[in-house]
Order: structure tokens, then sequence, then C-alpha cells
């Protein structure tokens, strides 16, 4: 249990079956910080929330629901998100603007406030007697695990805390954040420092993830500092900054690579590492069109060796002067293209048998530059067609 | 039977079942025009038909092989490649520069010249005796049906023929040009025209398709001006150059939407058309979002109306400033969206009953200018999954 933060869950009928309503409580004085999808086709309550933390950072609770994203609903669906932002408010006490709420699900379907109402009001008796656990239950959608996670380090015998929730697993190529994360520390930040920390770790972690390609219409992240317990980061000059700024990068990496596992229908992670780029911007523009090849995540799925598919995609990256001579390519230790070619020693059956790991690690030099970037992946199965063609029925 | 092209066809034993191996003469004096792929890692024929195109335009053959792309294999590859045009001179007694050579199937793996020698003989001993369909199926690959056309066109008393092949099926969204097409007309063009031509034609039908969104390394189409006919096209001024055009046009769209409709694992046809755009460029990038959108591509596999993902394609198009309030949708001729939203009167069983035919338009306005453009893609289904997971073994 997590003293710092009160969860409340709950069943509104929103979802098919299962928990599908979240109050996260914060204490008085909490900084809130946030990112949100950068899909020009937005959903209502990313528009209310980002609408909110206009007004104030100090946000007093969280309200997520699952089975329905309110997306595609104009006038409608911000009625319904801003009015579930008074119901919470009412409940907690607090002004509307202090609650940022949050939808994930289907599409353009009405969210029905009558049933989000009596979610909230569940949600809200239940405060401080569900866990983390239970809060990334309800948040899940085509989900086949709870995603969730913690961490507690020490500096100069001061303890900081740091937890949380996400969700995948389907159009996902977070940029920003994933389509949900919540994180919370014990640890007291300015406003700033706390943005800039949410923005490092989801670009070392959640944006550096690729199950489909498709970027989701709700996708949002934010990170609370709870002035619980009496550590404090002033600034970027405090000791404690860097490792905790590291332990927020593993949480979010943690979180990040249980969506790719748990990737609609993915039964294998990929890890591209493009390295000797121009660019950061260029590795991840390889390393982007390898991940969202079909062509290869097929033949990471048949666990198949099937090398060409690599190189093609790479080939179509968008890079024009790309000198093959001096691209090197390794499948974790085996060296797969030497100058731009096939090498010579190479031998299939050491390929095949590392394509056929859980985990796959394929690191790519250009020999063109001393920047890089790394974007983790998954495999396209027969189960990531099944889920999204019988999404709905 | 094509009169004014020679086709032999063979086995030589490179795929795993049937004929592989195609040699098409052309008269002297043909003019041949070429496209190639844009992929940066092309594969040795493609380099090689460059610098045979860069010394002369006068071709004297085309041949082709399918089962081995033979790419990724550098100098042995274009040893490969330069021989198998020698032999071919040989057996026709010409310049091996005069010879085109194509390749399409697995990357990365040597093509056995001993094995493409015996073809060239058999396919040059066969020559005149082999159909358009005959060699339309000796360059299939995961293709499941030829693809070939015919046209024949009078104007003010001429006669002018257009023929040609095609193949797909997989890594399909060319840049410049389908996996291999190979088109005939037994018009005569100059040179400057006739490349002309071919890139119109190439822009109106087999760069506005996409079945996978990955361009091959091997794509290439070429258009040969044979000067059997009495009939001439000296400039763009003739009477004969418009008909003649549209004709063209119309020979590869026909072939284009064959490719997509043979799509891997293709059940259904989806074309999509953006309209009142800025430039062309934005619709072009609109339309493929959407076409290379998996969730889109697998909620087309399943008849399911699920508008929310076109919607959430078009916000991830890269268009930073739509405004939704002028953004219209058309399934067919059922709107599915007004001024951004779902139309009031939307009634899912009209769009459910639009989902489930074998062919569908989509039509975007974007209400910011009146450019357009269009491209068609087909469904990702469980085959498309079976045939790439299985394409080795």
């Amino acid at each position: 249990m997590i003293d710092y933060i009160k969860i409340g869950t709950a069943t509104a009928g929103i979802k098919k079956n299962g928990t599908d309503c979240v109050v996260i409580e914060l204490p008085t004085g909490t900084e809130t910080a946030a990112i949100f999808t950068q899909n020009q086709y937005c959903a209502a309550p990313v528009m209310v929330a980002k609408q909110h933390l206009q007004h104030t950072t100090q946000c007093r609770a969280l309200l997520i629901n699952s089975g329905n994203a309110n997306c595609g609903l104009g006038e409608q669906g911000l009625y319904v998100a801003e009015q579930s932002t008074q119901l919470t408010a009412q409940q907690l006490g607090c002004e509307a603007q202090q609650i940022l709420t949050f939808s994930t699900g289907v599409i353009n379907t009405e969210l029905p406030l009558d049933k989000l109402r009596i979610g909230i009001e569940k949600c809200c008796a239940q405060l401080g007697k569900s866990t983390l656990h239970d809060a990334a239950n309800a948040i899940m959608t085509t989900d086949t695990k709870p995603k969730y996670a913690q961490r507690s380090i020490e500096v100069d015998g001061q303890v900081m805390q740091l937890s949380g929730i996400a969700k995948g697993s389907g159009m996902i190529q977070p940029n920003m954040a994933t389509m949900l994360a919540f994180l919370f520390t014990d640890v007291k930040l300015p406003a700033d420092l706390l943005q800039r920390a949410l923005q490092h770790a989801a670009n070392c972690s959640f944006n550096r993830i690729s199950v489909d390609g498709d970027t989701s219409t709700n996708d949002a992240c934010t990170l609370s500092s709870i002035a619980s317990s009496t550590v404090a980061i002033d600034s970027d000059q405090s000791p404690l900054w860097q490792p905790w700024l590291e332990a927020l990068c593993a949480l979010t990496t943690e979180l990040a690579l249980a969506i790719v596992d748990d990737g609609e229908g993915a039964t294998k992670r990929l890890l591209i590492q493009v390295k000797q780029c121009k660019e950061e911007h260029e590795g991840l523009q390889v390393a982007y069109a390898i991940a969202n090849s079909p062509l290869v995540k097929t033949a990471l799925f048949a666990g198949d060796p099937n090398l060409g598919r690599i190189a093609a995609a790479l080939g179509n990256s968008g890079i024009a002067d790309i000198d093959w001579s001096k691209v090197n390519m390794h499948l974790d230790n085996l060296c797969i293209m030497r100058h731009g070619q096939l090498p010579t020693d190479y031998q299939e059956e050491q390929a095949l048998k590392i394509m056929q790991q859980r985990n796959i690690e394929l690191t790519i030099s250009l020999g063109r530059g001393n920047q890089g970037a790394h974007v983790w992946t998954c495999d396209l199965s027969y189960d990531y067609v099944k889920i999204n063609a019988e999404y709905r029925t």
C-alpha cells in the first residue's frame, strides 16, 4: 500500500467486464506535471485536462475511466468530461479545475455520464482502500496484465519513493506519452523541474516504444509530486536530483517495457539501437522505420532471420545518402551485416537461434556520426489482427 | 497473342515451383523508358539496369526471374546480374548493355547463375511461343493470380496497342513504380516523351497504392515503345498523345488495382480520396497515414465501421493545423463526419453495410484548399501475417 496517495476503484459498467473507474486523490499542495498526445484528433478529456492545468498545476485528484475514450464527440464529449470533474470535485470538496480526467477505450461512442457519476461516487467511497494493482487493473482495455511499478531509493539517508501505473496496448507509438501513465513521488519539486523530469523520463521510455505505429487520441502521462515526506529537490543542483531522476527513468522504462511486452498479440520484444548517426533524430527515423515495418514484425513473429527485410526497412527510412560500405548490423552479438553486406562467415543457424528468443537486440551502426537512438517494439502476430478485427464485437 | 514483342518463359528451378524465368525480346529500334525503386538498399539488377540505360535506351530484351531478388549480396550480386545480361545478349546477338535484368523474390540469398543460365537458354528457345499470361505467371512470387492487361484504341482510324504485366504482392508502397511492371506499346515515341508518359502513368496508378507501406528493394517499371506499326507520336501536340496517354493510365491502373486486390492476404479494397487540401502532397500524406494504419486495416478486414480509427489516423498524419470544424468524411455516399463530428443522423447499420463490401470508397474533405490526392489500399488479415511469417519456410 502506498501511503502518499489515496486510491479508489469501482465498476461503473462502462467497460463490458470488471472495474473501469479510478479516482486517485492527491494531498493539498501536490504539484502535477503532464504531457499529452500530439494526435490532432485528441479526445475531450485531453482538452479539458490541458485547460485545467493552465488554471492550476496543484491538482487534487485524477479521475480515469476505461472502456470509452470520450473522443470524436464534439461539444457533447467536452460536456461529459467537464461534468465528470465537477462531480469528482463535489465529492472531494475542491474546485473542478483541480481535477484531471482521463479516458481510454472505444472512440466515437458517447461516454454515459450517468454511469460515470455512479463510478465516481463509488470510487470516492473507496478512497484509501484500493491498491496500485487495483488502479492498474481498472484502466486496462485490451491489456492482458495490469502494469504498475514502485521504487524506493535512499540517498544520504533520505528515502524517496516513486510509483506509477500505465496501460497499453494497441494504437501505440507514443508521441509525448504513452496511452495512459500516472506517476507519483513523495518528493517535493517545483513545477518547472517536475515538468522537465517528466519530459525527460518519457523521452527515454514511453516515447521510445512502438507497437503498431499508431498514436492514440488519448495519450496522457502525469507526474505528481506529493509533499508528504520531508524530502525536497529545489533545483537540478540538489545532490538528490540525479539519483531521483534515474529512479524515475527506471520506473517509466519498466512500465514502457510492460506495455511493449503486452502489445496486442505480442510474443516477442525487439530493442533497436541505432548508433553512429549524425543526429539523434536520424537514429529515431531509422529505428521507427524498422520497428513499424510489417514485414520485419511478421519475420520477428515467425522467428525467421529474414535480414533483408531489416536492410530494406533501413533503405526506406528516408535517409537519402546512406553509405552502405560503412553500415554494420548485429543481432545480439552476431554480425549480420558488415560494410553493407552479409558477412562471408555468416551462419543462418546462429541468427535463427537468436530470432527464436523472447528478447532480441538489433544494433545498427551507420558510420556517419556519433549520435544514437533506441526504440523498443514487438512482433505482429495473428492475435494482433484478431484483437483489432474483433475489438468492437 | 501480341505480335509486337516476343515472349519466352521457362522453369529455371530458382523458385520452388513453376516457371520463374522470362525473356521478352524487343525489335531493333525499340525505345525503353524506366523508373526504379527509391529504396536506398536497392538490388543488384536495379543498379545494373540503371547503368545499361545510361549507355542506351534502345533495349533489345528484358530478362526477369522470380524466386530470388538478388539483393544485399554486394559485388557477387552485381556479377550475377551483369553475367545474366551477357548470357542473354549472346543468345540474341546484341550488346549486353541492351539487356535489362529484373529479379524478385527472397532478399539476401545468392542467385544461382548456373540455374539462371539454363533458364535464359530455355526462354530464348521459346521466344514467340509464350503469351502475356505466361509471362505474368512466371514473375509471380506470393501473388496468387497473374496480372496482365491489354488495350487497343483507335483514333482517327489509327489503331494503337498497349499491353503490360505486373506483380505484387507484399512490400508494396511503390515510390516510382510497383515491384515489377513491364509495359509495351506498338506506338513510336521519342525517348523523353516516353519517359514522361511512364512517370505520369505510374503517378496515377502504381505510385498510388499501398499494401503494407514497405517499399521494395527491387521495384522497377519499364515502358517500351515498339515501332512495329506505322503509328507515331512525335510530341505532346500530336492528336494521338492524349488518347494514348489515357489508355496507358487506364492500363497501369488496371494492373495497380490487380496488385492491391491480390495484396498479401487482402480481402477488401479501399479507395481513399482526400479533397480540399492545400497541396497534392498534403492529400497524399493524409491518404497514406490512413492506408498504412494497422488499426484502420484490421477494421477494414473485420468490416467494422470503427470510424474513430480513421479520424485518429488523420490526426496522426502530420498536418499540424487541421481545422476540424471544416472536416467532412464520407464512406461511399454516407456522411460519417460533418464539421469534425459524428453526424447526428448517423446510423451505424448503414456504415456496417458499406464496410462489408469488397470495394469501399472513403472521401475526406479537409476544407483548406482545392488540391487532392487518392490512394488505394487493402485490408490487413490473418493471411498477411501467415504469408509473411511463413515466407521462407
